[in-house]
């Protein structure tokens, strides 16, 4: 899944550069990261990239080693029912039995080797059970900006039941789930037999599937765009997951990431051992806990603490690591001003 | 005089664009500013610029409509008194009897009407009591950064007898003496017959104006830089203003800056009235107390406050108002990694 255009890497990611094609865990885009560590699970045939039509072009890019019809365009964006309903009716044609994984292409894995045992794992657990496998994360802070998955009785394979899903909590709610006993972040990581999720989103997201089935049996450009103007907005967690009974969650062992904002990026660049995470040449004088991205000039900071500072060849941000969130806003006033040229 | 290379102001200031050869208070340097105001006081001839070697050419630049013979090039920068030994005896050639004022070329000052007011009034006191003349400033703040001026018993013309001269206080001192009664800043600005101060210079330092009055009988360059290799760096405040028993003050009627810090320009560019005192295409949002200089580029800030933002075409300076004065510390440390084109 490389769709979106997150707004909260500006002014690094612009409209025709969205997260995933930008180069901010390593010195590769994390879209082709997220390529590089699927190699040691599927052939380039058996893996697809789904991603909006402005993206299109950057990302084949990205992909040149798959098959280029292995990259499916959407004509609009839809949220990921509809990503995943468009993959999986596309991969039931040439896999029908397949077992299928659903990764978001801008995550930052710390350990390919854990990362890939732990999909084996999921896979396995997908076809023995026939569930619905979400990968759990290990909660590391009171995070309020991901749903929580309440761990249910075990089952074989090492997998567990869930008990239940939680939607993104206010931070009390975080901390007395953290208190209060196994819980995991539900990180948008799954995998289940293709026929399985098939089925789920039939029989709770007709809307989304059914449109995308006509529109793939037209087979003409059109046709998807029709369907795409008529299908709902609507997450596969809350779409499917949520709803359907045959679920099942693995505990990730791999450290995780879904690289959120440019707060997130100190500890991805720093390795929790230098003062400032820095990138390009910067001098930093009586400063702590900031994330310097230097361009192609010299950053100097003196006396700051936790701040964020991206250069960029025609823009610069500067903001406290606390309201790294709120970069949107700077994207939405350069919106309201009609400044496109930033955007 | 304006010599001098500050570097309270990099990134813009360089080694070869100090401090008054920054558009900084205007849209025009700081000497251009100063030399516009002295035109209502002296004749194009009768102005003369002290500076050193290496910001002579770029001095001339701004100091076209003067004689060429007017730009004083100092070999190498020795303090205030050896500027203004030099400049005395040069004007005491054509004008012996002249009344002359020094002022500080990166000054910024708000009403000129007043100043040169104030100006003519020292002049007037210069000639009527000769004695050494300086302008006080009516402090706004107890500035550990200035010298003070406890004002003595009245003179005729509205002036002064200065009771003596307090060196750069603590701030607890500061604030005691901003309570305590009739003190003023001492803001290197003077008036005095030529005679006089050549006097006076001789007097307390000898040191300095005997080798320099020996180089210009001798009239050449390397006369000059044997002299300025043996002259005594002092400043004249210490060297003779504090010494000389025939001093007065006259107090300033206009606004007045020194320009000492980015945290300084706050208020010569915002009026007092926005949040936020800024240059060039910027958007804040949720930013109050910030002084932006955005180059070509767009300078975007984000929950951020007394901050200050320097963008130009190689390098960026991010600093708090309240370490302002610490920006000097960059300049050390690119000295120090011996980072020669950003200094």
């Amino acid at each position: 899944m490389a769709g979106g255009s997150g707004t909260r890497f500006w002014p690094r990611s612009r409209q025709r550069v969205p997260k995933q094609l930008l180069a901010i865990a390593t010195r590769k885009t994390l879209l082709a990261d997220t390529l590089a560590r699927v190699r040691s699970l599927a052939t380039p045939r058996a893996t697809w990239i789904v991603t909006g039509a402005s993206h299109a072009t950057a990302v084949r890019r990205e992909a040149r080693g798959l098959p280029r019809g292995n990259v499916l365009v959407e004509p609009q964006g839809r949220n990921t029912a509809a990503a995943v309903a468009l993959a999986a009716l596309r991969i039931a044609r040439t896999a029908p039995d397949g077992v299928m994984i659903v990764l978001p292409a801008d995550h930052a894995i710390g350990d390919v080797a854990a990362f890939r045992a732990t999909l084996v794992q999921a896979m396995d657990v997908a076809v023995a059970t026939d569930r619905l496998v979400t990968i759990g994360i290990a909660p590391t802070r009171p995070e309020t900006g991901y749903g929580y998955i309440q761990v249910g009785e075990p089952l074989d394979g090492g997998a567990h039941a869930v008990a239940r899903f939680i939607e993104k909590p206010d931070l009390a709610r975080a901390q007395s789930l953290l208190e209060g006993g196994d819980v995991l972040w539900n990180g948008g990581i799954f995998a289940w037999r293709v026929e399985r999720i098939l089925a789920e989103l039939r029989r709770w997201t007709p809307d989304v599937v059914g449109p995308l089935e006509h529109a793939l049996k037209r087979g003409t450009a059109r046709a998807l765009a029709q369907a795409y103007a008529r299908v709902p907005s609507v997450s596969i967690d809350t779409g499917v997951m949520e709803r359907a009974e045959r679920v099942a969650v693995v505990r990730a062992t791999f450290p995780w990431s879904d690289v959120g904002s440019w707060a997130a990026v100190a500890d991805l660049w720093r390795n929790g051992h230098e003062a400032n995470a820095v990138r390009g040449s910067a001098v930093l004088v009586d400063s702590t806990g900031c994330v310097v991205d230097a361009g192609s000039r010299l950053v100097a900071l003196v006396g700051v603490e936790d701040l964020v500072v991206v250069d960029t060849p025609d823009a610069l941000l500067v903001c406290p690591k606390g309201r790294a969130q709120d970069v949107r806003l700077i994207v939405e006033e350069l919106r309201r001003r009609k400044l496109q040229r930033y955007l």
